[in-house]
C-alpha cells in the first residue's frame, strides 16, 4: 500500500568534488594526497581558501578518517596547505612545492595522451584567415578597420532602456518560458514592420526566422541548398567565410568577378544553382550593385533556374535618400533567401540576425536551427524587440549613417591627400570602407607590420580572394572604429608606412633638386597654367592658377566640387594654400615639368608627391 | 591635388522604401497603385498611419509628382486611404476593399512560386518528433514536464543583478568591442572553478568552450568527430537529437540498451567510434549510471580506442550528497568531451552551454562555431559570469535541488497511491523524470489526449526510441514545471485518464460484490495477517495487521521507511487510515482472497486498485 518517504539528506553543495584516482600502485593516502594537489594546482582549491574537515572529506571520499588525518598531514608538510590556530587548514598562499601541470582534463596525463587527435576528425579542417586583429586592437591609436564597432557609435542609452524593459517582471516571465522552435514574435514583428519596408522587402511572419548573426543564416541556407551536385557562384573577391561554408558542403565553386557596379552578370552564371551576392555593399569592395546589374541578375535567376542568397550585412546603414532596394524586393517568384544583421546598430556581440525566404525554405532552417543551437537567446530577441519598438531604430541608423558617413569623406579626402599617386580607391560613396590598390612592389602583408608599428591598424585583403594568387598590394581601410578626428593623422601614417616600403628611388628629385625648376622660370611655368590631375578614387581635379596668384579647382565627375585659394613661389619652390581642401594647409614643393607632364615633389628627400599633365593652351 | 567634398546630403531614413514592379503591361500609375496597395497589405504601411507626400513619394520612386498625385486619387476612390482635411492622405483603417495576399516576399506573386522549393534541399529532411508542447502548455493547471522551465523556480533577483552590472558602463564597453572568436574569460573562469570542481573535473582555460546551449556543443561534436566511416554508439532508448545530428554525418548507429545502471557496457561497445552517454541522469530514463559502469565504460574505450561523449546536461541539480563524479574527470587519457548546460539554474531561454575537451579539439570546435555562428552573445556570457562571480550559483542550486527533490518524492508517492497494478517506475532517486511502463494495452498517445482534456500534460516516449516500433505503453512524467501541491491532484487526474483507457473489465469485481468476503469473514481473514505488496517503484512493502487493529508498514529496500496505523471493517468494506503513508486518508475497500492472492476493490464500480500476497504464517 502507497507509502511515502520521511528522510530528506540534505545537500552539500558547496562542497568541490575531489575524485581519486584508480591508478594501481598508490596506496589510498597518496590518492588522497595527489587529487587534493592537483585541485589546489587546477584552482579547483583555490588558493587562501578553507579546506573542508577531515570528517566532511572522510565522508565524500568514503574513506577512514584517519586516512585522510595522514594525507593532510603530508600535504601540510610539503607547504600545500597551511594550519591556522583554531581554524583548521587552508590552502596554502603559494600553492607549496611546485608540480607539474595537469596536462588533461581529469586525473593525471599519460605522457601526450592527445597525439591521437588529429586524426579523429572527420570533418575537412577550417581554414582560417592567416590575419587576425591583435585582441588589444582597440588600444592602438588609428584602428582604420571596418566590421569592427565603434563603441563611441553604439546606442548605450537606448540599450540599457530596451534591456531594463526586458527584465520587467512580465517580460522575465516569458523568458522563462519555452519557446521551442519559434522566435521572438515581437521581434520578427519590428523586424517585418520596421526594417524590411526601408529595404523594399514585404514578408509575413512565416518569412523570417532570427538568427545569431548573419553568418548563422548563411550556415543554414549553404546546409540545406548546397551539397556535391551544386554550382555554387560567389563573388571574388568576396566573404571568405561563405566559400568556406560552401566547401564543407562540397560545393562547386565558381569565383566571378566583380566590378564597380557589384557582381559581373553574363554567361557564366548559367550553370549556376546558387549565386551569392552582397549588393549593397559588396564585400570586401564596397561597391553598389546597379539597379540594371541587379535586373539583369533576376532575369538570369529566372532563366537558368538558380536561387539567389542576398547578403544585406549593412543593411542598416545606408547613406543616401534613394537607397536602392534589396533584391529581394524586386523578385517577383520567391528566389531570393535574403540575409542580414542588427550588427552594426546593435553591435555584432549580440549576435542577431535574420533570414527572409519563402516559407518552405524558413520552416526548413528553423528545423535546422533548433538541431544545431535552438534559438538565438529570448532575452535578447526581446530586448532587440524593445529597442526597435521604443522608435530607437531610425534616430540611432540616422546618426550612425551622419557620423560614417562624415568619416569615410575623411578617409577618402585623407587618402587623396598623403597618397595620391600612390595607391587607388573605387569611387564609391556608401559603405565603411575602401579597398585600396597599393603600388604594383607593395607588399601588404609587410605593410601591415609597418602601419601597427606607427600605431595604424588596416586589414589585408588575401583572405577575400577565392584564387591562389590573390593581389599582394591590396588591403582596407575602414571608419567603424575610428572617430573622425583621427583619420587624418592615422593616413598620414599609412602614408609614411607605405612610402618606406615602396619608395621608388628613380622617380625621387636628386637631393641638390637638379632638374627641377628655379625661381623665376618656375614661376613663369606656371602663371595661367591649367593643371589637370587625377583623385585617388578615380575623379577628375582641374586647377587653373590665375597669373595674379589666384588659384580654383574642380573636382568630381560633374565637376561639382569647387574650392579657391592662392599660389606663390618661395625662392625655388612652388607653394598653395587651398580655402578648403587639402586641410587648407600650405604645402611648399619642387616641380619639375617634362613635356605635358608636371610632377611635383618634396624639398626634403625629393620623393614624388603627386603629378598631373598641363593643359594644352591652344 | 586634394579637395573634399562639401556638399552632404540629409537621410530620409524614415520613409518607407515602396519599390515599383518591373513586371511588363502596366502603366506607371497602376504600379504605384499596387505597390502602395501591397505595401498596406504587408504592413508596411500600417492602418491610420499617415501617407508621405505626393512630392516626397515621387522623389523617392523618381516619377513625375503627377503620376503620383494620380495614383493617390485612385487609392483614395479605392478606400484603400482615406483624406483628412489639412493633413493630407492616410492609410485606411479598414484596409480599403480587400485585395489577393501576398504570396511571395517581394513583388506581386506567381501562381505558387514556391512548388519547387522542396527539391532544392539537397541536406536531407530533419525528421521531427510528432509531439510537441500545446504553445500554451504553461496555462494547464497540471504539466506534468521535465526539460521545461518553471519560471518560480527561475532567480529573477539574481539574475538581473548581474544583469544590471553587465549593462554597467565598464561592461558595455566590453560588450560593444570585438571578440573574435573567444568567449568571456570571466566566464571561462567561472565554469572552471565553480561548476567543473562539483563535478570532479578539472580543465585549463583553453579546454573549455562556451556553446549556444549543450544542443550547440553536441552539433559541434558530431559535425567534427563523425563521419559516413564512423560507428556510433548511442543510448536506446535515448536522445533523439543526437540520433539525428549523426545521421545527418552518415554516422553508422548502434542502439546500446539502457538499465537501471545506465548505459550497458558490454561487447557491443567493441566497433564503437564514437559513445553518447548521458550518465548522469540518462535521458530519457533518468537512471544514474553507477561507478562501476562508469569504469568499464572507460576501460572499454581505452582498449577498443572509441572517444566518449558525455551529456551532463543536469549537471546543476544533483540531490545527492555524494555525487557521483563525471565520467570527464575520472578520466586518465583525455578521451571524454563533456557538455553541459546552464539551463537548469538560469533558463534554457538563455542558451548558454559549454564542451570540456583537450585543446585540439576545443580549437577545432571554435573554429567550427565561429563559421556556424561565431559566438553566442557576450553580454549573456558576461551576466552569466557576473551570476556566478556573485556567489549565486551555489545557493540556487541548492534551492533548485531541495525543491525539486521534494517534487519528486510527491510524484512517486501520487504515482504509488493513484495508479499501484497499473504503472512502474524505475526505482531512481535524483533527476526530474519519471519513465513510467503502463499495462501492456495503454496507447501512450490516447493517454496523453486523455490527460490534457483532464488538464494533465505528459510527454509520450516513442521519439526516445531509434527502433522502428518503440513501446507504445510507455511515457514520461516530470516535476520541472509543476507545484509540488499540484502534483498529487495532477497524478489523480492521470489516473483516472489511464483507467478509462485501460479498464480490464474481466479484473474488476461483479457489481454486486459476488466473490468478495463480508463481514465477519473479512474481520477473520484479516486480524493478524501480514501483507506483502510492492511500490509501483519495485520497492517490497510489508504490512502487519495486529488483531486489535493497529497497523504497521515497512518498505524500501531496507525495510528504513516505516508508518503505523489502525485498520477495521465496516459492514463488508475493509477499511484502513495510515498516518502519513497514503496521505493520512481513510480507504474503504471490497477485498477478494484466492488461495494466498489478496486483491483491493473499490467499492463503487468493482475496480481494482491493488494486489498482494498473504504471507505465509506457517
Amino acid at each position: 500500500m502507497a507509502k511515502r518517504r520521511a528522510a530528506t539528506r540534505t545537500t552539500r553543495a558547496g562542497l568541490p568534488l575531489i575524485v581519486l584516482s584508480t591508478e594501481p600502485g598508490l596506496t589510498l593516502q597518496d590518492r588522497i594526497r595527489r587529487a587534493v594537489r592537483e585541485a589546489v594546482e587546477a584552482g579547483t582549491l583555490p588558493a587562501g581558501s578553507r579546506m573542508p574537515s577531515s570528517r566532511v572529506l572522510a565522508g565524500q571520499l568514503g574513506v577512514a578518517r584517519n586516512t585522510v588525518v595522514l594525507a593532510l598531514q603530508t600535504l601540510l608538510d610539503d607547504g600545500v596547505l597551511s594550519a591556522r590556530a583554531r581554524s583548521g587548514l587552508y590552502v596554502a598562499e603559494d600553492g607549496g612545492t611546485p608540480a607539474p601541470r595537469l596536462e588533461t582534463i581529469g586525473g593525471p596525463s599519460e605522457a601526450n595522451p592527445h597525439q591521437a587527435w588529429r586524426g579523429r576528425f572527420r570533418s575537412a579542417e577550417i581554414e582560417r584567415s592567416a590575419f587576425r586583429l591583435p585582441p588589444d586592437w582597440q588600444r592602438y591609436p588609428f584602428p582604420l578597420l571596418t566590421a569592427q564597432f565603434d563603441r563611441s557609435l553604439f546606442p548605450v542609452r537606448e540599450w540599457r532602456e530596451a534591456q531594463r524593459h526586458a527584465l520587467s517582471v512580465r517580460e522575465m516571465d516569458r523568458l522563462t518560458g519555452s519557446a521551442g522552435e519559434a522566435d521572438d514574435p515581437l521581434l520578427i514583428e519590428q523586424i517585418r514592420t520596421r526594417i524590411l519596408p526601408r529595404r523594399g522587402v514585404s514578408a509575413r511572419p512565416e518569412e523570417i526566422l532570427v538568427t545569431a548573426g548573419a553568418q548563422q543564416a548563411l550556415f543554414l541556407a549553404t546546409e540545406l541548398l548546397a551539397g556535391p551536385s551544386t554550382h555554387a557562384v560567389v563573388e571574388e573577391p568576396g566573404n571568405p567565410d561563405m566559400r568556406r561554408l560552401l566547401a564543407r558542403r562540397g560545393a562547386k565553386l565558381q569565383l566571378q568577378p566583380v566590378d564597380e557596379a557589384g557582381l559581373v552578370v553574363n554567361a557564366g552564371l548559367s550553370r549556376a544553382d546558387i549565386v551569392y551576392v552582397s549588393p549593397s555593399h559588396q564585400r570586401p569592395t564596397a561597391a553598389t550593385m546597379s539597379m540594371p546589374r541587379r535586373r539583369a541578375l533576376l532575369d538570369s535567376a529566372r532563366e537558368n533556374d538558380f536561387l539567389i542568397i542576398e547578403d544585406d550585412f549593412e543593411c542598416e546603414t545606408h547613406y543616401l535618400d534613394r537607397a536602392y532596394p534589396a533584391i529581394a524586393g524586386m523578385q517577383t517568384d520567391g528566389r531570393v533567401i535574403y540575409v542580414a544583421s542588427l550588427s552594426r546598430i546593435l553591435a555584432p556581440a549580440l549576435r542577431l540576425g535574420f533570414m527572409v525566404a519563402p516559407p518552405e525554405m524558413i520552416e526548413a532552417a528553423r528545423r535546422l536551427r533548433t538541431l544545431v543551437s535552438r534559438h538565438p537567446p529570448l532575452n535578447n530577441q526581446r530586448a532587440a524587440a524593445l529597442f526597435l519598438s521604443l522608435g530607437h531604430y531610425d534616430a540611432v541608423m540616422r546618426r550612425l549613417s551622419r557620423v560614417l558617413r562624415l568619416r569615410l569623406l575623411a578617409l577618402r579626402d585623407a587618402l587623396n591627400h598623403y597618397l595620391p599617386q600612390w595607391v587607388a580607391i573605387p569611387p564609391i560613396r556608401e559603405g565603411t570602407t575602401y579597398c585600396v590598390q597599393g603600388p604594383p612592389d607593395l607588399d601588404s602583408a609587410a605593410l601591415l607590420n609597418e602601419a601597427a608599428a606607427r600605431g595604424v591598424l588596416i586589414e589585408p585583403l588575401d583572405d577575400y580572394f577565392g584564387r591562389a594568387d590573390p593581389p599582394r598590394n591590396m588591403f582596407r581601410v575602414g571608419v567603424t572604429s575610428i572617430e573622425k578626428d583621427r583619420i587624418r593623422e592615422g593616413v598620414a601614417r599609412l602614408s609614411e608606412a607605405v612610402r618606406a616600403l615602396t619608395m621608388d628611388v628613380s622617380a625621387a628629385l636628386p637631393a641638390d633638386g637638379a632638374g627641377s625648376l628655379r625661381g623665376p622660370a618656375l614661376r613663369k611655368a606656371m602663371r595661367g597654367a591649367t593643371l589637370l590631375c587625377r583623385t585617388v578614387y578615380g575623379d577628375p581635379c582641374t586647377i587653373e592658377l590665375a597669373p595674379d596668384g589666384a588659384m580654383s579647382g574642380r573636382a568630381g565627375a560633374d565637376g561639382e566640387d569647387i574650392d579657391t585659394g592662392r599660389w606663390w613661389v618661395e625662392g625655388d619652390l612652388w607653394c598653395r594654400q587651398w580655402t578648403s581642401w587639402a586641410y587648407g594647409e600650405v604645402s611648399r614643393l619642387r616641380v619639375r615639368i617634362t613635356g605635358d607632364r608636371i610632377e611635383w615633389f618634396r624639398p626634403e628627400g625629393g620623393s614624388l608627391v603627386d603629378a598631373g599633365v598641363l593643359a594644352r593652351t591652344d
